[in-house]
């Protein structure tokens, strides 16, 4: 068998996970790491005993990437890889236009050189999204309800360490059920700063003034972070003329691990599809697994 | 827009709820009813308003046909659609060889007569199949349990009214949890029948024989029966390095409306795939969905 040779671009908490994912896949080899700074390269290589560039083609031949980057980064980045017959996965994770948008960037680009990029291939979106479309196929009519937490928000996270007078701080997203969230914002305070002037700042931010907010003081950030999170979707709809159709997902994890490994199998998919761009909805589920098809489908079916 | 014609082949629980499921699809339309019955043809065309034929030749243009009887008469049924370039769905729940024997077989006939079938598409085998493998994309390593019920199992229920001394009967699945089930067996007696002479023969039969059964006897089984069913499913595995991922999917449905409605949607899909046989782990789950598709990916991703 020809494994698929895979380079991990980036090193944070998905990075890692993704290199133990490529790691334990039977059809997978590492063939490095892509870094953006010159300075953690060793470090990185001591860690990892695996070649570590700033530049994929110092890997000899590569496969697939695992972007395991900022979102934002991703539309720039992808290309890149693309356009050398590399396939690209991501999780970007901004919903709606921007999404679709690099959906069409990247298409032309795989088209145009024999590559395939899986955009927004994380748990949501991505294994959400497919549970999305599957809960309709058996319910057309009716609401869907994604519940998310309790778990970090990044976002949030990053949005409050920016507020003046905090010195540290974790962002919560709680549910509240049928698809409505609370936030609790755990902030340490720097040095002189005042807890209700920070407090203000925070239920006036953009990120949170729109949400159920509730902000904690705490000595101690660090003592509070868990890397798990969870999601809770729930439909009730319609199958024919049957109504009060019932059905839920719900998933408690490591929030990165789930990530990186939901990767890792949508770039085995993307080896398996036409060049272009794909969501997870339009990859065949079954392109995600390793092993021989027809024993797959004896087990699965 | 150019609707879909769809031919209901059979006119049990399930063919009736996937007529209701086509009138309400925005992109279909119903084409007739196939019965194999001439003594019914009446009763069904006064029933729908639809034309109702004992050969789909006299349905006019048909374009998709979804197979509404039972899965041992779908090998040699389904053929008969697609050599007239009929694409077809079924719900066949034969798991293992009896499935990919049948999967194989509508392959070589699909692709010689330009035609789709999608074969085992109800909820298990079907939707739940899906769940199976996308749970293994998010944790490759670990073990999922299904379970199924309190629901009515069609084939025992069938094998308990062939004992003698079985006037009626009805055979619930009971799910015992980690993939385990029991089965609660409600006998109505034969004139001069002995409860115990025929609960040893039921708990005797080779339908129970390996499952813990409790016979209970009931003086009128009608007032028991309720098509309501359900599944839970459960995953525990490993993502990348983390363990303890869990994931669960569970539903509580009317059972032929949930079947009806997967088989309408798997039969939108069919007309979107390349001539074959597939299986539901095989086609993209965007598919299954009615719309403008960038318009789903906007909504579902």
């Amino acid at each position: 068998m020809n494994k698929l040779r895979v380079a991990i671009v980036g090193f944070g908490n998905v990075a890692k996970e993704a290199l133990a994912a490529v790691r334990s896949a039977p059809d997978m080899e590492a063939a490095g790491i892509v870094l953006r700074d010159p300075a953690k390269v060793e470090a990185v290589w001591r860690e990892t005993g695996l070649p570590v560039a700033l530049d994929v083609s110092e890997l000899g031949p590569v496969d697939g990437a695992v972007l395991a980057i900022a979102s934002r980064a991703i539309p720039a980045v992808a290309p890149r890889y693309l356009e050398r017959g590399i396939h690209t996965v991501d999780s970007f994770d901004i919903h709606g236009d921007a999404a679709m948008e690099l959906r069409r960037d990247l298409d032309a680009v795989g088209k145009a050189h024999g590559s395939v990029a899986v955009i927004c291939a994380g748990w949501d979106p991505g294994t959400d999204s497919v549970v999305r479309a599957l809960l309709e196929c058996i319910a057309p009519r009716g609401i869907t309800y994604t519940n998310f937490g309790p778990g970090m928000s990044m976002g949030h996270t990053v949005a409050v360490k920016a507020i003046e007078g905090v010195k540290d701080a974790l962002s919560l997203t709680l549910p509240k059920g049928t698809g409505l969230h609370k936030r609790h914002v755990y902030v340490e305070l720097a040095d002189g700063a005042d807890f209700e002037t920070v407090r203000g700042r925070i239920l006036g931010d953009p990120y949170f003034c729109h949400d159920e907010t509730y902000v904690f003081p705490c000595d101690d950030v660090e003592r509070l972070l868990d890397l798990g999170h969870g999601v809770h979707m729930e439909r009730k709809g319609v199958s024919a003329c049957s109504h009060n159709q019932r059905m839920e997902f719900s998933m408690t994890v490591m929030n990165p691990a789930a990530t990186a490994q939901v990767m890792v199998s949508a770039l085995r998919a993307a080896a398996r599809q036409e060049p272009g761009c794909y969501t997870m909805l339009e990859i065949p589920p079954l392109d995600y697994l390793s092993g021989e098809r027809e024993a797959l489908l004896h087990r699965l079916t």
